[in-house]
């Protein structure tokens, strides 16, 4: 089979690769049907994720045609379509038990990462009736690709742990595809304002139209100040952290109201300072988290019904055998805005 | 009246004043029979706390007797035995609405700050009908005087945002009166094990009294690593920072197990580093908040009911007009081992 294969630090190839066989009674094999390309492949190809190794098939993201399973597997068979998720869990460890999937003593993020991922024509999934589900009949594919990671990842590490709720001020620092997702799915919970800072103009118009009640260009304006004034100097009651640089992080401390919530979503290379000087008195909570996708079946259910439509977030197909193409329309994203890409599996 | 008055960093005096009056019909004088020191005060005579002015009277911790009070005053008269809060709250705002005193926006903490304190023969408490609490009946009132504010703090700041669970392996950066009444209220909710870690082995002896499971003396091993061994490499569920310097809230951070609380309850005047090139991905959650006084009403009925015993905190008893002497032994803790000392109006 072919498959996107990495090869060290800036080095990537789109090449023949052994296709995948059972290697567990618990694992499936799935065909590709559709998959995509995520920021954190980006981080992987520039080096910044060593445990990544030379010869690693990336991709962590997709949905496809149950192939083959092992005699273990019960809720799936061969033929189903389903929904590949990015975190794998054995549903039997103590983080499991309590719905920490993310942390699953043989599983987590690994797809692409610690064994071979979904950007290929075929991919092993291990602990398949964990860390699958199924395809809903009639539901559009491309959008479902979108909740095997960057759905569950803004409703969770950003909407959740935020704990938006009715009324609130939010302000979302960053508008690429994950800020865009925390846009959308912060709306179930009816928010008063949310206020969405990024650096492109054009990500920024995309935010009115996906329900941002404000938008800054941090580049033309000082966020911190427009913030304070929008919010009578209160601040914001939650602010959601995207991007994944000190300097974005250290806005949303800066605009925080007392009582506030800033959920970290961004992935983050550096420390940052955090302000216990004045912090320490203004009752705020500060959060992390790798999405456990705990909430996938939910949003399914909010997919299905059309309370949401991530292929909103899809700006660019491909063919999946021209992924390398794909690559650099998704690596130079600002340029023509690009969101998220769709690679199908002819 | 006599009381001790704040002459700016380094000075303070135990001098006559003009006993305080009415200025609203919310206030009620108390004349105070017991109060205490907190390490607070000490920040603010080492001038670390600038809104505090030449001529201020400190405190703001104790129980006394009502003296006179405003005619909107509903809930208490002449004569009433009362527990001052050290935090102020008009009971009307939108802050005191939500259960946020701290941040009332005509009180918080306002007592011995920014109007005069309870380190006097008599204090004027505005917004008395939700800033007194009665004390019940044959309550031993030196024990009252540790809920006007460690109790709660240590409570409300460490274990409630901790939300410290059956079977959870807390541990708790600092041993003085704060951390030590973290360790009494956590046992409310049975944790599995405490870990106490201090630099003082008088303060570790006394936690391990109070009900610690493990001690550390940071300055005699390495408290992270000891930590890690002790939990199998886990880290723990629960991390409380009861001290306020960056190397105890570093330690915090190097200990937490994924998808564990770091609670600081330290008053910080600096800056910390926060790992989120690490904890990013680690599910974990860290608060900071300034007590809120919610919880008194449970606390006043915990300490009736003999539950916990604040009094176990009370190392040292001087009269209220001796409060120089005190101020010189609760300023050299460690000499003697000095937790809270008590000072009682004849």
């Amino acid at each position: 089979m072919k498959a996107l294969v990495y090869h060290g630090a800036g080095k990537k190839a789109w090449e023949e690769k052994q296709k995948p066989t059972l290697l567990d009674p618990t694992d499936a094999i799935v065909k590709i049907s559709k998959t995509t390309i995520c920021g954190t492949d980006l981080h992987i190809l520039k080096g910044d994720v060593p445990e990544v190794t030379n010869g690693r098939i990336l991709g962590h993201e997709g949905v496809g045609i149950i192939e083959e399973v092992g005699s273990a597997v019960t809720e799936f068979k061969s033929g189903d379509r389903v929904l590949i998720s990015c975190i794998t869990s054995c549903g039997k460890c103590e983080y499991c038990k309590k719905g920490m999937y993310s942390h699953c003593e043989k599983g987590g993020w690994i797809l692409g990462h610690m064994i071979d991922g979904t950007q290929a024509e075929y991919v092993r999934i291990p602990f398949a009736d964990n860390s699958l589900y199924h395809v809903p009949v009639g539901a559009d594919e491309e959008a479902l690709v979108m909740l095997s990671d960057i759905l569950p990842t803004a409703y969770e590490c950003g909407v959740l742990n935020g704990q938006i709720k009715p009324g609130d001020t939010v302000v979302i620092v960053g508008a690429g595809p994950i800020g865009l997702a925390v846009l959308i799915t912060a709306q179930f919970y009816t928010p008063a304002a949310i206020i969405m800072v990024d650096v492109d103009n054009n990500r920024l118009a995309i935010a009115k139209t996906f329900g941002a009640t404000h938008t800054i260009n941090s580049n033309n304006e000082n966020a911190m100040e427009k913030i304070m004034q929008l919010t009578e100097k209160r601040g914001v009651d939650v602010a959601v952290e995207a991007v994944g640089i000190p300097a974005t992080f250290e806005l949303c401390q800066s605009v925080i109201a007392a009582g506030g919530h800033i959920a970290n979503v961004g992935v983050h290379g550096k420390s940052v300072s955090l302000h216990l000087e004045t912090l320490w008195a203004k009752n705020i909570t500060i959060t992390t988290r790798l999405v456990d996708t705990v909430s996938t079946p939910l949003l399914l259910k909010t997919v299905t019904s059309k309370k949401v439509e991530p292929s909103k977030l899809i700006t660019h197909r491909f063919a999946l055998n021209d992924i390398v193409s794909a690559y650099e329309t998704f690596g130079n994203a600002t340029k023509e805005t690009t969101l998220k890409v769709i690679l199908t599996n002819a």
